[in-house]
C-alpha cells in the first residue's frame, strides 16, 4: 500500500470516529505524529476527549492543526491569550508560525499556561484558533537555549519538510514475511567511550547512541563502516540516551556521511548535545586537533532532532515503538524501551543510569509494561566497585570546605560541566543556606554556568524534592546569589590576583586543560588552599598525578616553554558523587526490575567489570547473561 | 599501491630470482595464480626448480606461459607429444588453446602423461612450447563431464577476462588499520538445509556454501538479504564444501542477484554441482514448482568456478588463504581451512564429514598447520546418535540381497544419486565378485549412473584401497559388468514387465517421486521381493510411511487420479551407510584434532543435536563451544 492510501484510510477512520458535525480538511504525518487539519479547531478544543479517543483507537500520536484561514490575527490573539492565562504565568514572548498554525508562548511558569490536563491551552485554541505550544523562559540566560530556539524558528519550513518525510517513512507498510530482531554492537562494549548500538528487524534499523572516545585516537569512533550500518541513509532513526560525548559526540558525523533521518532524545539532551558538540570542536581546535565534522553538521543534526518526553510511547519505525524513562544519570538521560513488532519483543537499553539517591534526579526507572532483553551499563559492575553513600560524601565535602574557608583559604574543585557540577552546587548552596559554611562566593568557570542554565530551563527533569523546592517554594537553588559565573577574563584575573575565601568550580574535570589550570597555578603554592577531587581521575591525567602526590608540577605556560608549580595546597578526594550506579545499585536495579527480563547483556565498563556483572547477574537470577563485544551482531528473536 | 605497480614489482622480483640468461616478457594475475609469460618456455621446463623456488619466494601460485610466437603448429605438436608420452597413456583427444598457450590432453591414464614429478609434462613443453594440461578420459561416458569440458573450452576467452579481474582483486593491497574477523550465519544453524556462512575481515568477505532447503517453502533460502552480505558484488569469493543441494543449491541465484566473483571448489564438486542444479530445476518443473534461477545462471556460475586440489594453499582474498582437505562425506567434499591475515587467525569449517571407515573415501582430515576456531556439522551430534558399524551394515545388506535373489525376488533400493548409491554399488559388486551373491544384474536408474560416471572420472578423490584397486589392479568396480544403467524407457518397461532376480538402485532416496515409484508399483504386491532402505526417511515422506507399516499405499497415477498399491513385499532397514560421522566419530574427530582448537561452534543438525554436541565438546575439552543460531554475526578476533 502506498503512503497516500494509508493516509486516506486514516482520514476515513478519523471521520467515522468524530462526533457528528465535526469535520476535518486533511491529514498528514509529521515525524512520529499524525497531524489532523481542521477548519474547526474550536470544536476539537471544546472536547478534550476527541483527540485522546482518536489516538487510542488509531494507536498513534495525534495533533490537531487549525486550517490557516480560521486563525485570528496575531495582535488580536496576543490580547486574548493574555486575558486567558493567569497573570503570574510570566509570559515573556509570543511567536506565531502560520505554516503550522502554532503560537509558541514563552513563559516563566509554563504549567500555568497549560492548565490542568491542558485546560487553559484548549481555552486559548477556542479563542484564537492557533495551537499554543509552551516553552519555559530560561530563568538563567542560556546562550545555548536561546540560539537553539532561534535556529528552530528560522528553519521552521525546512523542518516541516523533514518531519513530513520522516513521518511518511515511519508509517510505511511492513512488507517482510520474516520476523527477527538483531542487535549489533558498534562500540562501547568492554570499554567506556564510543557507545553505539544498532537494533534491526527485517523492516527497520535503529541506532542507539553514537559516541566518541575522546581519550583515544585509534579507537575514537564506533565501527561505523561495517555492513550492518551501511549505507547510513538506510537507518530509520538515531536514539540518544543522554548528552555526554561518549554517547552522542559523533552524531553530526552521521549527517556528514549521508544519514538524513531523525534523532530522538529528550529536550535537555538536545540542548546539552549542541552545547557539548560545539565545545568539543572548540577544545579540539585549541589543542591543534580536529573533530571529524563542522558546526554546520551540528546544526544539520539539530534540524533533524525530535524531542520526546519521558513515558511518551512513540512510533519511530513501522514496527518499533520507543519510550524514554528517567535514568537518573544526568539531566534528560533516558532508559530507552523498544517495543518491537506487535508484541514480538521488548528491549531496554539502560544507557548510563543511577539507581540510587541523588540531589538532582529520581532513581532510574526499572518498571516496564514488558521487557525480555536488557542491555545495561557496567561502569561499576565489578564486585568491589562500591561507592560511599551520598550523605557521607556530602558531609565530607562540606567539612573540607568549612575548614578551608575557616583558615581563609580557597577551595578549588575541578569538575565536569554537566551533572557532577550541578550536584556539588546544590550541596554547597544548601550548606550555605543552612549556615553550615559561611556565605562565600561560589565561582563557576568554564562551561559550568551554561550547563546550569540548561538545568534551570528544564526543572521538570529534576527529582521530586528539587521540583517541590523550585515550583512550590520558589527556591530554585541554581538561582542562589552565592553562585557567580566567571563570565569575563577580568573577573577571573581579579579572583586570582585578590585571593579571598571562596569556592571555585571549574572545568576540565581531570585537569587536562581549561580555566582550572589558571586557578591551580595561582593557588597551588599556598597551604591554606584545598584542591578537592569529586570525580574519577583517569590514568595519565594531571589530576591523577596530583592524587599520586607529585609535589613539583610541570605546566606548559602558553607557548612560552614550561614552568614548575610548587604544590603546597591540601589535596582531598571525595568519592560518592557518581552519576553511575555502583555495584550494589546495579544488582538492586535488576533485583527489583518488573517484569523480570529473560536475558541481560552488559556493556559500558572495562572488560573485567562487564564480565563480572554479567556473571553475577547470571548467578543471582539464573537468566542468560553475557558481556557483549564490539563488532558482534546477536539475535534476540 | 595500484595493481599495475604491484605487478611491476613482482616482475622485477622474478627477474632477479631467475637463473642468468632466462628472461620473461610479462606477468599477469589469473585467478589466484600469477602467470609468467616467457619466450623461453623450454628454459623453464629444463629446470623444474625455477617455478617451485619462485612460488616459495613470492608466496603465491605461479604458472609459466609461453609467448604465442614460440609455439609449434598443432599438427606437428601432436606428433611430438605422441612420441613423448608412453604408449599405454591412452590419449583420446588434444585441444589447443592459443590464447593461453595450453594444450589440453585427454588421456585414460593421466598419470603417465604427467610423469614422475611432472617430468613428462616438462619434456612436452621443451619439445612443443605449449603448456600441457592433462584431464582424464571419463572411463564411463558422462554427459555432465563432456558438456562442462566443452562449455569451458567454448568460453575460454570470457574466462580469461573473468580470471584476470578476479586475480587483480585477490592481489589488491590491504588498506584497513583495523584487525578483526567475523562470522555470520546465514543458514543451516540448528537446522539442516540452506547451509550458508560469511567470513569477513575489514578487507574481505568470503561466503562458505549457499544451500537450499528443499524440504521447506518458507525457509528455503539462506538470509541473503541481510546487510552483512549485501550488496552481493562486494563478496570476494564463494567457497563450496561439497555438491549436495543443501550446501550449494542457490549458488546460481547469487549470480542472478549480482555476484560476479569466483566459486572455489574441488573438481568433482564443480561437476556434481552442475548435475544437481540442473536436475533441481528439472524436478521442480515436473512438480509444477519453480527454482528461483534458470539454467543460464548455472552456466554463468560454472564460468566463474575455480577448482582446487586438496592440500593446495590458495590466496582467495588479499588477507585470506584457503586450503581444502578431504572430508570423506561425498566425492570432492572438503574440510575448508582459512588462514586469515599474517597469522592472525585460522578457521576450519568442516562442512559435512565422515571421520570413519567408508568404501569410497579416506576419513576426514583433522590435522592442520594451525587452527583456532572450528565450525562443525552436528547431524548426529546428539548423545544417542550412534550408527551401526559399516561392516555390520554391509553384511546385513548382502544377506538380504542373497535371500531375496535365492527366492527369485527383486531387491529394490531407493537411494540418493550421490554418495550412498556408489557406496552400496561397491558393496554389491564385491559380493558378486566374491560369489557371496549370484551374478544378477544391478540396474541403476535416475541420476545414479551419471553420478557414478563422475566418480569414475576422478578416482584421485577415492580412498587408498579403491585407488589401488583401480590404478594398480586395473579393477575399477564402477566399470563392473554387473551394473546396467537404465538409459531408456524401454529397458525400464522391460524390467518391470519381465520380472527376474535383480537389484534395482533408483532415485529418489525417500520415495518422494522419480523412477523408484514405477518399480515400487510393479514389485510391491509380490512377497518374493524386498524393499531395502539404506538412508534416513524424513517425516511425511512415502519412505517413512512404508517404514511405519502401511499396507495399502495410495499413489497418484500420472494425472489419472490415484490408485492403491497392495504392499506385500518385504521391508528392510539397513543403517550404517551414512556419509556423516556419528556421535562417537564426531567426538573422536575433536579428540584427535591437531593442533587443538580454542573454540568450536556447532551447526548443521537439529537444535537438540547442535546443543548436545557443543555442550559435550565443552565438557570434554574445556574449551569455548556454542551452538550457532542463524542471523548472528560473531566476532572471532
Amino acid at each position: 500500500m502506498v503512503i497516500e492510501d494509508i493516509l486516506e484510510g486514516l482520514k476515513k477512520k478519523i471521520e467515522k470516529n468524530l462526533p457528528a458535525g465535526t469535520t476535518i480538511s486533511n491529514v498528514e504525518f509529521e515525524g512520529p505524529q499524525l497531524v489532523v487539519y481542521t477548519e474547526e479547531p474550536r470544536k476539537f478544543a471544546d472536547n478534550g476527549n476527541i483527540v485522546r479517543t482518536l489516538a487510542k483507537n488509531l494507536r498513534t500520536r495525534i495533533v490537531v492543526r487549525p486550517d490557516p484561514k480560521v486563525l485570528l490575527a496575531p495582535e488580536e490573539s496576543i490580547e486574548l491569550i493574555n486575558q486567558t492565562v493567569p497573570e503570574d504565568s510570566g509570559v515573556t514572548n509570543y511567536d506565531f508560525a502560520p505554516d503550522v498554525g502554532e503560537v509558541i508562548i514563552e513563559a516563566e511558569k509554563p504549567g500555568l499556561v497549560i492548565g490542568k490536563h491542558g485546560e487553559t491551552l484548549r481555552e486559548i485554541t477556542k479563542k484564537v484558533g492557533w495551537t499554543p505550544k509552551v516553552v519555559r523562559t530560561p530563568p538563567i540566560k542560556s546562550r545555548t537555549v536561546k540560539n537553539i530556539r532561534e535556529f528552530m524558528k528560522k528553519n521552521h519550513s525546512d523542518r516541516k519538510d523533514i518531519l513530513k518525510t520522516i513521518g511518511r517513512k515511519i508509517h510505511r507498510e511492513c512488507t517482510s514475511k520474516d520476523q527477527w530482531v538483531r542487535l549489533t554492537s558498534l562500540g562501547g562494549c568492554r570499554e567506556v567511550g564510543r557507545s553505539c548500538f544498532l537494533l534491526s528487524t527485517p523492516e527497520s534499523k535503529i541506532m542507539i547512541d553514537c559516541g566518541v572516545n575522546v581519550g583515544s585516537d585509534d579507537d575514537m569512533t564506533p565501527y561505523l563502516y561495517i555492513p550492518e550500518v551501511q549505507p547510513l541513509n538506510q537507518i530509520d532513526a538515531v536514539v540518544i540516551t543522554h548528552a555526554h560525548l561518549d554517547h552522542q559526540g559523533l552524531v553530526p558525523l552521521l549527517y556528514k556521511y549521508g544519514y538524513d533521518g531523525p534523532i530522538y532524545c529528550t529536550h535537555p539532551t538536545r540542548d546539552m548535545m549542541v552545547l557539548l558538540e560545539l565545545d568539543f570542536i572548540d577544545v579540539a581546535a585549541k589543542d591543534g586537533k580536529r573533530v571529524p565534522y563542522e558546526s554546520a553538521d551540528v546544526r544539520n543534526a539539530l534540524k533533524h532532532s525530535i524531542v520526546l518526553e519521558y513515558e511518551e510511547v512513540t512510533d519511530i519505525a513501522p514496527d518499533i515503538k520507543l519510550t524514554f524513562h528517567n535514568a537518573g544519570h544526568i539531566i534528560g538521560s533516558a532508559v530507552s524501551h523498544f517495543h518491537i513488532g506487535d508484541g514480538l519483543h521488548n528491549v531496554v537499553i539502560t544507557g548510563d543510569f543511577k539507581f540510587g539517591p541523588s540531589r538532582l534526579f529520581n532513581p532510574a526507572v526499572n518498571k516496564f509494561p514488558r521487557v525480555e532483553t536488557v542491555i545495561t551499563e557496567s561502569t561499576y559492575g565489578a564486585s568491589n566497585s562500591m561507592q560511599p553513600a551520598l550523605k557521607d560524601a556530602e558531609k565530607n565535602l562540606q567539612r573540607i570546605i568549612k575548614e578551608t574557608i575557616d583558615r581563609q583559604g580557597v577551595v578549588l574543585i575541578p569538575a565536569f560541566a554537566v551533572g557532577r557540577s550541578q550536584e556539588v552546587m546544590i550541596v554547597i548552596e544548601e550548606a550555605i543556606r543552612k549556615g553550615i559554611i559561611d556565605e562565600v562566593p561560589v565561582y563557576l568557570d568554564g562551561m559550568i554556568w551554561e550547563a546550569t542554565a540548561i538545568h534551570a530551563t528544564y526543572p521538570e527533569y529534576l527529582n521530586n524534592d528539587l521540583r517541590r523546592l523550585i515550583f512550590q517554594k520558589g527556591q530554585n537553588p541554581f538561582l542562589s546569589e552565592c553562585f557567580k559565573p566567571v563570565d569575563s577574563n577580568e573577573l577571573r584575573r581579579n579572583i586570582i590576583e585578590n585571593p579571598h575565601p571562596c569556592v571555585i568550580l571549574s572545568t576540565s574535570g581531570m585537569m587536562s586543560g581549561g580555566p582550572i589550570m589558571e586557578y591551580f597555578k595561582a593557588f597551588a603554592p599556598n597551604e591554606r588552599n584545598t584542591l578537592v577531587f569529586v570525580g574519577y581521575q583517569a590514568d595519565g591525567t594531571m589530576g591523577r598525578r596530583i592524587q599520586k602526590g607529585w609535589k613539583e608540577i610541570p605546566l606548559s605556560s602558553g607557548g612560552k616553554g614550561s614552568e614548575t608549580v610548587r604544590m603546597n595546597m591540601d589535596v582531598e578526594i571525595v568519592d560518592g558523587f557518581s552519576g553511575h550506579s555502583d555495584r550494589r545499585q546495579l544488582m538492586e536495579y535488576f533485583k527489583r526490575m518488573k517484569p523480570q527480563p529473560e536475558r541481560v547483556f552488559t556493556e559500558h565498563g572495562d572488560e573485567r567489570s562487564c564480565i563480572d556483572l554479567a556473571s553475577s547477574i547470571h548467578k543471582r537470577k539464573k537468566i542468560e547473561t553475557r558481556a557483549l563485544t564490539n563488532l558482534e551482531t546477536i539475535r534476540l528473536v
